[in-house]
């Protein structure tokens, strides 16, 4: 991993990367292997907190990255939130996915403006279960320049964690997209990292419906909701269609 | 070109689309095909003009608009401007290309608020020109559902916009991303849309350099500028790549 870290900066002719730190495990570990291949000189941490953000995620975050000696900077997303409610509509404004996406979005810009401003490559922390069921902003958290642990489950993040020495306070915190108060991915996604990681593996190894419910002794229900969520997520990880004429 | 927009927007479970509409030919064609392919009722234009942008284009896009009987919104990008300015380091607030990009993002945002306010699609406005060159900002413009005149260079829209029967004004505007002010497409380049697509298109149906210079008695210069903007701009026309592990 720290190799191709390497050679996607190098033959980018960028002169580092900048990481969006949420204070949870997957920005972490992208972090610390963004030090290991680049050096802390080249690595700049974003802590991009929203009003509805538990101080704790930054501070844990703030702690890390200075454990590293990466250089690190807040910006607080209030005033873009404000400008948003302020300008649409009341009943967008309230709308709850609509303001989060929107926050999801505001943290891409402040990666790109330091991106642009450094010649930077904005360097992705989404994993390969999120990916796979779309739990991610389009154009959001998805909007980034490469992805280090895309091809890792969550449940792989959590032993590679361990090997990177990631703080405890970090790896022990449940998964949230940190968009509204109390979300928390597996609440919202209605399913545990455990059941999504093991269900996709297997669609992944190409076992059937029935095979996965017998021999994970899961509801046929779960492999299902699975399934649509990865049907429903197939824009997500492909580029926009452009109409063939 | 109206048949597949109704395929994708039917496909896709959606209720309509939402367009941004700059005053310029590209966002004109979008909105009158996405009008005969789904009826006004289910079209919603977003105005988004920023503090340089000439009035003249947010009158020319409502006035089209109010012809074709959709319902348009206008929201100011003042308010996320600033916002932007005030909360990153000053050497960034006055990096033109980092504000310009944030610029068409913010614009992003807010077509994606009111799509998911809607459950609409958000149509693309970008031709084939722009795309195979990169002119575009990744996540910005370039952040949409579908692009129905991504196969059109933009010579080829030009004839389209006077077979659509756009307002002779919309068509013989210089065209401009509209980021800062005095910015045109052409000035920024540094080459005209015609050259532009006579190289582009010679590139694709595989002519050399050397052919294309002789053929065309266009300065060897000029064709490597054009083979450096398609090189360069690669990682805008795929997905961000995901370390292989």
């Amino acid at each position: 991993m720290v190799k191709s870290i390497q050679d996607i900066v190098k033959n980018s002719k960028t002169n580092g990367v900048v990481v969006g730190l949420s204070g949870g495990i997957d920005s972490a570990i992208v972090m610390v292997l963004a030090v290991r291949a680049l050096g802390k000189e080249k690595v700049l941490g974003l802590i991009l907190p929203n009003t509805r953000l538990a101080e704790s995620f930054e501070d844990d975050a703030t702690k890390h990255a200075k454990q590293l000696g990466i250089e690190v900077k807040k910006i607080s997303l209030v005033d873009f939130e404000d400008a948003f409610i302020k300008n649409v509509d009341k009943e967008v404004a309230e709308n709850r996915l609509a303001l989060g996406n929107a926050i999801a979005r505001f943290r891409m810009i402040l990666l790109y403006a330091y991106s642009n401003h450094l010649n930077y490559l904005v360097i992705g922390t989404s994993n390969k279960t999120e990916i796979k069921v779309g739990y991610i902003t389009k154009y959001g958290d998805g909007g980034i320049d490469f992805e280090p642990c895309g091809d890792l489950y969550k449940t792989q993040i959590r032993v590679l964690a361990k090997y990177l020495d990631i703080p405890e306070e970090i790896i022990t915190k449940a998964p949230t997209a940190g968009l509204w108060e109390g979300q928390t991915d597996e609440g919202e996604m209605g399913i545990s990292y455990d059941n999504l990681d093991i269900i996709l593996l297997a669609i992944e190894k190409g076992y059937t419906k029935n095979q996965i419910v017998e021999k994970l002794q899961l509801e046929k229900a779960l492999i299902e909701k699975v399934e649509k969520m990865i049907k429903n997520s197939e824009h997500k990880r492909k580029m926009p269609p452009i109409l063939d004429l």
